[in-house]
């Protein structure tokens, strides 16, 4: 598979890494929505294989700073697959009980089953990220949570679950014009929400929060893609690629049956 | 506080500790009951103010072989304490659903939240016990899983979680005693299962496996600790007395009113 994700490198901050870059594609973007297509429908048959062989899981995690296309991209992307192997959980403010229990509680019971792919439309990075820049906690507590975290995808990926995470990477720019286009918009209107604003006061504190977030739980059991995602077709195309290569090498395969076909006949 | 009970040191192996000893304690049976009563008022007391103050959660592991006393010790132990506080999750043989996630997935919606106190009848330490004696996985499998285990339970520790595991140290000759009067007094034949027959026969491997798990994941945010329980009466002695004390050093307090009650008048 052509590499169509970004590395961060020791001496980079995210803010170097061109959010409308297209590595890995050299096409338009009609191009792109066409090879996405494609391998949408090449998705649609490994997930029919894999939630027969039910042998794997597959947890795929969405991060993104406010209008990064989390939302747009799990839905372009998965789209027509079947709803009985599929499910998204998305992790929002947590309530006063989630919070009286530690920040894995909420997210471990949506963990997949085999058979099954998980979407998590935002997850428990929010507790190093969020909790970072807001100052929700003091920095020795979010600071041993990547430890906790490194742990816990260690733990899911040793018992069968394969772990994709994303950061959909858009620039401030570009955050500027889509949070524009939700008051300009009559149709985006009801997207529009005042905390966006002071969140993206806090741009510069993210980026810090995102990199340090990225470097200590990458890993190959549990890698991160950085995509950038500026350019929308390029992002539905980058994301569908990495997931559909990582199922192409799970081989998923209808189980064999344990009886002859031919030797059974309904009169 | 007395220590009332057993280290294993690293040339020992479990049988070599002696399960009617009475450490820590050198009354007769008819003291320890007394001491195990008036323990359980200060529990009652500890635990209100525990739970009213809602700071610190606290988790409860027991494990011990067939007739060990997981129930007579929990029964013993807790009867009294408001159960608004306090609640114990059974984990018995996994369903298929739980089968078809990682192992930790059935155990961690049931850790505490702050202010309450919950007691495992049986825990995930199952899966490096009776998975191995029973070879239901490769050792390959269950060893990694000390690593895991160690994990999860330092993430529930940082996040507010005191934990207290105890094994219930029976000698097989006590469990065979216990196991015939299952047979003999009809009022205990509905606790006889021939499934403990074919799991006596592995005593052996378990203490092994026993020893290893208590030597892998004992440490000092979550200590296991060997209780002789061959004479009951001791045996809930001393989980009393270990409990109390945790809870003696958590050093719960009503919250302070951030009002002056003296103040508030109601006519």
């Amino acid at each position: 598979m052509k590499k169509c994700w970004l590395e961060l490198a020791d001496d980079l901050s995210l803010e170097d890494l061109p959010a409308d870059a297209t590595p890995g594609f050299d096409g338009d973007s009609d191009a792109a929505r066409e090879a996405t297509d494609r391998l949408r429908d090449e998705l649609i048959d490994l997930q029919d294989r894999f939630h027969a062989q039910g042998r794997d899981a597959l947890l795929i995690v969405f991060q993104a700073m406010d209008t990064g296309g989390k939302d747009g991209t799990i839905r372009r992307v998965f789209s027509g697959v079947n709803p009985a192997g599929i499910r998204m959980a998305r992790f929002g403010r947590p309530s006063a009980n989630e919070l009286a229990h530690d920040y894995l509680w909420r997210v471990h019971p949506h963990a997949p089953a085999r058979g099954q792919i998980v979407i998590f439309n935002r997850s428990h990075y929010e507790d190093v990220l969020v909790v970072r820049t807001n100052k929700l906690f003091p920095e020795p507590v979010w600071r041993r949570r990547y430890e906790h975290i490194r742990g816990f995808e260690r733990m899911l990926a040793d018992e069968g679950t394969t772990i994709l995470k994303f950061y959909l990477h858009i620039d401030r720019d570009e955050q500027r014009k889509r949070l524009q286009a939700r008051l300009d918009e009559p149709d985006k209107n009801w997207k529009f929400d005042a905390h966006d604003l002071e969140q993206r006061k806090l741009w510069d504190d993210y980026m810090a929060a995102y990199a340090d977030a990225i470097r200590e739980t990458s890993r190959p059991f549990a890698p991160w893609y950085i995509v950038p995602a500026n350019r929308k077709w390029y992002r539905d195309y980058a994301v569908m690629s990495i997931i559909v290569d990582a199922m192409r090498r799970l081989d998923p395969r209808y189980p064999e049956p344990d009886y002859d076909p031919k030797k059974i006949r309904f009169k």
